[in-house]
């Protein structure tokens, strides 16, 4: 085991609830994230967002202050255009303008498939008729992602999940699942950097989709205890996590990697958040 | 098995599909109905309508010339009913305007229960999160019935099924299903004439609602080759149904039955679609 950490060439980060929580950032995860990349670590965010086009997303983080390049992320709704590219099908899109961007330049016209990602404009009845007709007449359904829902600012709120499964309870589909845990989502954010899953490991505060989808992937994962994760969210996993591999914020995550890999960039002022090790 | 065709008490029928279609009566319908009434036997129509109260659906057949009395129909509507009142909850209602007759007097204040029937124009984001809210709190969901789908003038449309389902995967809760193929449908129906389910039968198009409902809930069935009968629909049943319990319509039921009871209120004119007995 000690030889993977040794062999690692890229780290996937996920966002929302790891580096930043809306506008307010993870204390020290600006610094972490340049030790990374100052160590020749390759680098991916990789979010399940399906509100905001890649470049919608990458101002908000420069903004913030992260330096990142437009290259270094990797969105569901990015994975959901290729796999329409791959299969050549022209998708009804249940997508809110601020996404369609990372969508220009595809066929839409005369629909055989219908991509689902959070567009609460186009949960209505008549909207999904439509998809439900499609879906009865052959065409393929995707799913951006199944979360459940999530937190807005007053309160929990349906996410893209719930309309997915009532596509598939009516038409008798199954959805194929672009993002998050879906090992393909790992695969294709890897493939871009050329680096084996078994060279990746994957930081995030969700346990199934970050720690749990990348563990299945064949990747390594490292858990932070801010965002989502609530005690003892490590016990909900199949596979076991190394009680090492669940630390307290992503500035530790990094830490322990580049311990891990044996580099010299770990700064002084960051051993301190490292006691648990 | 022959003593039980002779004790049967009452006969529950389905309505779309099974005596008429739209606005027309399956051919012999009419007098068919009659010649169970007159032959002593306790009817109720039974059916998964969520669309129109017990008074609209009962005009709507009048017009068409059935002499039937307001308590021979019993829909799931008022099962939802019956259920909202027996466990005392207030009720967000998922219905039409045209349902909600039957609920008049049903405090609706301050709602910790979701009831799903049919009800297009409320089946949008905004509503279906309000409903989530409430189950997340602690609110009981409760479907009038789970149908994927229904046919209309321009098509298939979406039933309520897919809506129950998405705030189901949403809430993590299942619904509890009111009406056909749950027994205490049935049972419910059959309590109101005091006949045990021995006593009864059920005359339906429907192989899994009204069939197999029926044989679940320990009643007799008999599957009828109108409205949404497919070929072979019979063999999808997990218990096997007796081939002379297959006929071609509404009045050839009756004839069954009737027969079967040693009754002699068979008039020669309906003999004649009794050739495959």
């Amino acid at each position: 085991m000690a030889a993977r950490w040794k062999a690692l060439k890229a780290v996937l980060i996920d966002l929302s609830g790891t580096v930043h929580i809306e506008n307010d950032i993870i204390p020290g995860s600006i610094a972490a994230l340049e030790r990374l990349q100052k160590a020749g670590l390759a680098v991916r965010f990789v979010t399940n967002t399906t509100k905001e086009s890649r470049s919608l997303l990458l101002s908000r983080l420069t903004n913030m202050g992260f330096n990142i390049k437009p290259e270094e992320v990797f969105t569901s709704l990015l994975a959901a255009r290729t796999l329409v590219e791959t299969l050549k099908v022209r998708p009804l899109l249940f997508l809110e303008d601020e996404a369609l961007e990372d969508f220009v330049g595809i066929d839409t016209a005369n629909p055989n498939a219908v991509v689902v990602g959070l567009a609460p404009s186009m949960f209505q009845y008549n909207k999904l008729n439509e998809a439900f007709r499609l879906l009865q007449g052959g065409a393929q359904l995707i799913a951006i992602h199944k979360s459940k829902y999530y937190r807005r600012g007053d309160g929990l709120a349906l996410g893209p999940g719930p309309f997915v499964e009532c596509l598939e309870y009516a038409s008798g589909q199954k959805a194929r699942v672009v993002g998050k845990p879906a090992p393909d989502f790992f695969y294709t954010a890897l493939t871009d950097i050329g680096v084996k899953p078994e060279e990746a490991i994957m930081i995030g505060d969700d346990v199934q989709l970050d720690v749990g989808g990348a563990l299945d992937a064949g990747l390594l994962g490292i858990l932070v205890k801010t965002g989502k994760y609530r005690e003892g969210d490590e016990k909900r996993l199949e596979s076991s996590l190394d009680p090492s591999c669940v630390v307290n914020d992503f500035p530790a995550a990094v830490d322990f990697i580049l311990k891990s890999l044996g580099s010299q960039s770990i700064k002084s002022t960051s051993l301190a958040v490292m006691g648990e090790f």
